[in-house]
């Protein structure tokens, strides 16, 4: 039987990380991978994304989704068809929620859901869990980090604020979505997060 | 004036290099510039697509258009403004030479066109100069040279007739192309890229 693909959404602090380190000690079966990243290529495309200056707008669209599609080539798929079950930190729908609502682009809405479903080829989530976060709230969990913030971690609030819109919006699109309320406890999240991942199963 | 934007074209070993070096000393005073590479970001990248193992396909042809779209931000366009002419070794035609018809995805032309025009933006060539050869007798070209060859440069004679067929087919769409017999000598080849590039200026 084929695994499940499940996928962690959210903007910057809402919580990711957190989340799946938690799914890692329940789940240790499962297959952790997260996008961009993932593979040899995808780490070197992610650094570029997170830190390169003078990137420019359809560069970066096209190298996040090029790192998508290597993903799915060389990690997704082939574990999803040895029946493991995959958790992916990110995927499809932040390339709508950043690319499109964040970066004001929507009338490149049709030609993005092309190109997405290009580099995703059929690999399509069986759940999204959407930790939905506000940014005011979620901003200051990522000024308390120790890492350099990323060129994302450094917009304007505004910007967050239609990516949340645009999480909100895009992830009506995908057949499973769970919206967590990820502005609570870290327990309190994971009691949800964990429901929805155990229900599928 | 705008200045204009020259592009050299053909399959491995045809030759584009030589007869770039012949232009630049006689037009001193043009940009010159390569796809992929050409910036920073494009110099990384096209080192991943010429040697890089279990790249797969989608996220190959997304690379390149990333690599073009950062050309077409950071060079081609800011030096065209500036009236300065751009000589670029490769550009969009080679995209459907080897991705569509070197790579046996006619069924994707429509949305790699529709790719391509997203990376290049409002960015078409004034002259596109296609030098012409049997794969034979460029593959001979290509096996003299030092260098390590390519992931492209390793593909059977097939892959290369398909490509050169690609580029005949595709250049068609461009406003104006100068198909040039570049079996010939160096100096006869050169003759006549000179005399085309001479007639737009």
């Amino acid at each position: 039987m084929k695994g499940k693909f499940i996928v962690i959404e959210g903007g910057d602090g809402a919580g990711k990380d957190t989340q799946i380190e938690l799914l890692k000690k329940d789940f240790p079966n499962f297959v952790y991978t997260r996008d961009p990243g993932g593979t040899e290529l995808g780490s070197e495309l992610r650094s570029i994304l997170q830190y390169r200056q003078g990137l420019s707008k359809p560069a970066e669209m096209l190298i996040f989704l090029a790192s998508r599609a290597q993903l799915v080539n060389e990690v997704v798929q082939p574990n999803l068809e040895k029946g493991l079950n995959v958790v992916c930190n990110r995927f499809e729908p932040s390339t709508f929620a950043y690319q499109i609502y964040g970066r004001e682009r929507l009338e490149l809405k049709e030609f993005v859901t092309q190109a997405s479903r290009f580099a995703r080829g059929e690999c399509i989530p069986d759940l999204v869990v959407l930790l939905d976060v506000p940014p005011d709230v979620a901003l200051k969990r990522v000024a308390t980090r120790d890492e350099k913030p990323t060129r994302f971690e450094q917009e304007k609030i505004d910007f967050h604020n239609r990516v949340r819109q645009g999480y909100l919006e895009s992830v009506k699109e995908f057949p499973k979505v769970e919206i967590i309320d990820a502005s609570r406890s870290i327990e309190d999240v994971y009691k949800d997060v964990k429901a929805a991942v155990s229900a599928i199963l």
